[in-house]
C-alpha cells in the first residue's frame, strides 16, 4: 500500500469530532477520504475541518458511502454504542481494517459475529482501547513483564467518571448515553480498565477470563441530579433511570486471578480508572498513586502509614517508562494525556505492515462481551455467568500475535 | 449492681492481652476477676499483670471455672476463632453478659445458635467490633445520619493487612490464623469494615443484607513469602495453603445498596480498610483519605485532579467530629487509636445501665455469618448465597434498640 493511509469516519459526536481534529488531521500520513453522520450538521463540520486541513473527503449521512470510497484502507467507528457492530461487520465483509471506538456489546451474538467475520473475512478488526497506551497502564504492563510485582495475583479499575450532566443534557446533546441509562442495566463501558488489566494478565495469550458475576446497585444518583439541575423539565424528573449507579463485576480467570470491574458514572466524585495490580512482590493502586514493593525498610516505614507512600510512582515512571512513553513529543497532550495518538499510531502500524493489530478481534470480543454478560447477570441475581473463549482454544498456544513497536504482549 | 464490673477473660493471646494490658486495667470501674487460657503461661502471664495492677484474679486453663466466678458480670471472649460460639453460648446459658472479639463464624448453625440462646435467656451478647467506634468510621456515621452525602448507595472495605509475617510465625506464636489459612478460603475477617457500613445503612435497624456473593484469586502470596523468608523450614515451605490471597465479597442489600468486602491478607502492600461511602450527594475514601461532596466548584476544581483532594478530611474531621471523639483525653492512643477504649466502654456502659449492646447479638450474627457463607459461595463458584434475617422480620420495626451515649443507630 502508499505510505498515506485512507481513512473514512463513521460517527462524528463528540469523540468522533476530538480524535478527527486532535488526532488524524495532525498525522502526515493519514488522508481522512470520507465522514459521516446521521446527522447533516455533524456530517458538514467534519467535512469543513477536514477541507480546512487541505483535504477533500466525502461527506455523507448514509454511512454506507463511506464503505465505497475507493482505495479506503480503514474505517473508524464513533457512532453510538448501538451502531458499532452492524457497521463493523460490514466493514469487514468489505476487507477494510476495521476500527472501533470503545463501547460494550448488546449481545453475545454480536461478539461471535465479530469473529466469525474475522475469520471468514481476515479482514482485521481493533477496539480503540486507548487506556492500553496510557502511562502508567504501560508503565504496568513493562513492570509486571519484569517481574518486578512478583505473580499477578488480582488487579481492579473501572470507569469512575461523574456523567451526570452529559446524561442529563442527552435530549439537546442526542448522545445515546441518555436512553442506555434509561433502559438498561448493566456494565455499560468495561474495556477501560479491563482492556490493560487482560494485557497485563495474559488474556487471550495463555490466559482467559473463565466467568462474571455482576451486582447493581440502586439507581438514585441521576434522579437526584435531575431534581437538583433540571428540575424545570418535568420530563427528566420523572424519568425512571434503569442502570444502577455503581455496578460491580467480578470475573474469575483461568490462571487463577480475579478481577474487580466498577462503573461508578452517575454519582458525584472526581474522575478515575481506579487502576490496580497486585503481586506476590509488590502493588500499584491509582487511588494515592502508589507503589508498595516487597521490601523490608518499606514495610518499617509505610506498613501503617499509606499516606506516605501517595504519589510515590515518579521513581518508578522514570525507572521504568514503557518505550512508547519515551519520547512524549509526538503525543497529542490533549487526546487524554498521550494515549489516543498512540493507539491510532498502534492501529497506523498494523494496516501499513499488514500485522495483527495489537487489540484483535479475540480481545474486541471478549472485552465487549462484558457488557452483555453484565446485564444477564445482574437480571438474574448476580449468578455466575460464562465468559465465551472467542479464540475456540487458540488462546493456548498463539501464534498471530502483534509483535510490532505497538505491540501489547 | 454494684458499681463495678467483674470481668473474666477467656484467651490471652496477643488481642487478649493487649486489651487486658492497655484498656481494661486501666479503667477504675473493672476488676478483672478472672483469666483463663488453654496455655499456663500465657494464663499465668495474664493473672501477674492483674496482681501487678492490685486485682486478685482467679487464674485457670479451664475456660469453664471463669464461667462459675461468683458476682461476674461478663465475660471477654478472645479464643481461637474457632471456640467464640461455644464458649460464648455457655455463658449466655449462664446469664453472664457475653462480649466475643471480631471473628467470622464458621457455620450458619452457630449464628442461629446465638441468637436461640439470646431470644431463650435473655443474656446480652456484643461483638466487640471496634471499627463501629474508630474516628473516621464515626465520623462519616454522623455525616450520613445528618443527610450530607445524600441517599447512600454503595459502600465498600475490608481488611487489608499483610499478615504473612504473623501466619508464617503461627507455629512458634501458637496462632490460629496458620492453620486456618492452610485448611479454608473464605472472607474470614468480615467485620472491619462490615460493621460500620451496616451501622451507616441501617442493617437490622429497618434495612438488612439480603445476599452475597464470594470469589477468591489464587493463592500465592504465601508460598511465596515461606520461599522467601523461610527457606529453612522445609514444612511451611511445601504447605499448600487454601486461603485465596484476595477475597472479594459482594452484599445486596434490601434498600438496594451494594456492599463491596475485601480481605487482603497474604500480599505485600500497606494497611488499609478501605473505608468508602459513596451517597448521591457526595463520598468518602480512605483510599486518599477524600471527601467530594456535590458542589460546582468542587466539580470545577477537583473533577480531574483527584490528588489535590487527598487528606482534605481535616475540615470534615473538625466540623462534623461524633460526640465520642470529641474528648480524646479518655481514649487510650494505643488501642488502635481509642477505638478499643470506646468499644469496651460501650460494653460498660450496657452492662451497668441494664441497656441493650449498641452491637446486640442480631448485628453479631449476621455480621459473623458472613464468613461461612463466603466459604459456601467460593465452594460453589461464587453463587450468590442468601443471609438470612436473623431477627426474624424484627428488623422492620425494631424496639429494642440502644439509645445510651455510645449508640450507634
Amino acid at each position: 500500500m502508499s505510505d498515506i493511509i485512507n481513512i473514512g469516519i463513521i460517527g462524528l459526536g463528540c469523540r468522533g469530532m476530538t480524535l478527527l481534529q486532535n488526532e488524524l488531521l495532525k498525522m502526515p500520513d493519514i488522508n481522512v477520504a470520507g465522514v459521516s453522520d446521521n446527522f447533516t450538521d455533524r456530517a458538514e463540520k467534519g467535512a469543513e475541518l477536514v477541507r480546512k486541513a487541505g483535504g477533500n473527503p466525502l461527506c455523507s449521512t448514509d454511512y454506507r458511502d463511506i464503505l465505497e470510497i475507493e482505495g479506503i484502507d480503514a474505517v473508524f467507528i464513533a457512532t453510538s454504542w448501538e451502531d458499532h457492530v452492524s457497521i463493523a461487520l460490514e466493514c469487514m465483509e468489505k476487507g477494510i481494517f476495521t476500527a472501533i471506538e470503545v463501547g460494550g456489546a448488546y449481545s453475545i451474538e454480536d461478539c461471535w459475529a465479530l469473529v466469525d467475520a474475522y475469520e471468514r473475512t481476515k479482514t482485521p478488526c481493533m477496539l480503540l482501547e486507548n487506556c492500553c497506551y496510557g502511562e502508567i497502564e504501560l508503565l504496568l504492563l513493562n513492570m509486571t513483564r519484569k517481574g518486578l510485582l512478583g505473580e499477578i495475583v488480582h488487579c481492579s479499575g473501572g470507569y469512575m467518571h461523574d456523567l451526570r450532566e452529559e446524561i442529563a443534557c442527552g435530549k439537546e446533546n442526542r448522545h445515546y448515553r441518555l436512553r442506555n441509562y434509561i433502559e438498561r442495566n448493566c456494565e455499560n463501558y468495561p474495556t477501560h480498565e479491563l482492556g490493560p488489566i487482560c494485557k497485563i494478565i495474559g488474556v487471550n495469550r495463555g490466559n482467559r477470563m473463565l466467568s462474571l458475576s455482576s451486582f447493581s446497585s440502586k439507581a438514585a444518583g441521576l434522579h437526584q441530579y435531575m431534581l437538583d439541575k433540571k428540575s424545570e423539565d418535568e420530563e427528566l424528573v420523572n424519568t425512571v433511570f434503569s442502570q444502577g449507579d455503581i455496578v460491580t463485576t467480578v470475573i474469575t480467570c483461568e490462571r487463577g486471578e480475579t478481577i474487580v470491574l466498577t462503573l461508578d458514572t452517575t454519582l458525584p466524585r472526581p474522575y478515575s480508572r481506579g487502576f490496580t495490580i497486585k503481586g506476590t512482590k509488590g502493588m500499584y493502586q491509582e487511588d494515592g498513586d502508589y507503589f508498595f514493593m516487597d521490601d523490608n525498610r518499606v514495610h518499617r516505614l509505610f506498613h501503617f502509614s499509606q499516606h506516605k507512600l501517595w504519589g510515590n510512582s515518579g521513581k518508578y515512571r522514570r525507572k521504568y517508562r514503557h518505550p512508547l512513553w519515551r519520547n512524549t513529543r509526538t503525543l497529542n497532550k490533549k487526546g487524554h494525556g498521550g494515549m489516543d495518538t498512540l493507539v491510532i499510531r498502534a492501529m497506523c502500524e498494523s494496516i501499513k505492515k499488514g500485522i495483527a493489530p495489537p487489540i484483535d478481534v479475540y480481545d474486541t470480543a471478549a472485552w465487549m462481551a462484558i457488557t452483555a454478560l453484565s446485564e444477564k447477570s445482574i437480571a438474574e441475581g448476580g449468578r455466575p455467568v460464562e465468559i465465551p473463549d472467542f479464540t475456540r482454544g487458540k488462546y493456548i498456544d498463539r501464534q498471530d500475535i502483534n509483535k510490532g513497536v505497538y505491540s501489547l504482549d
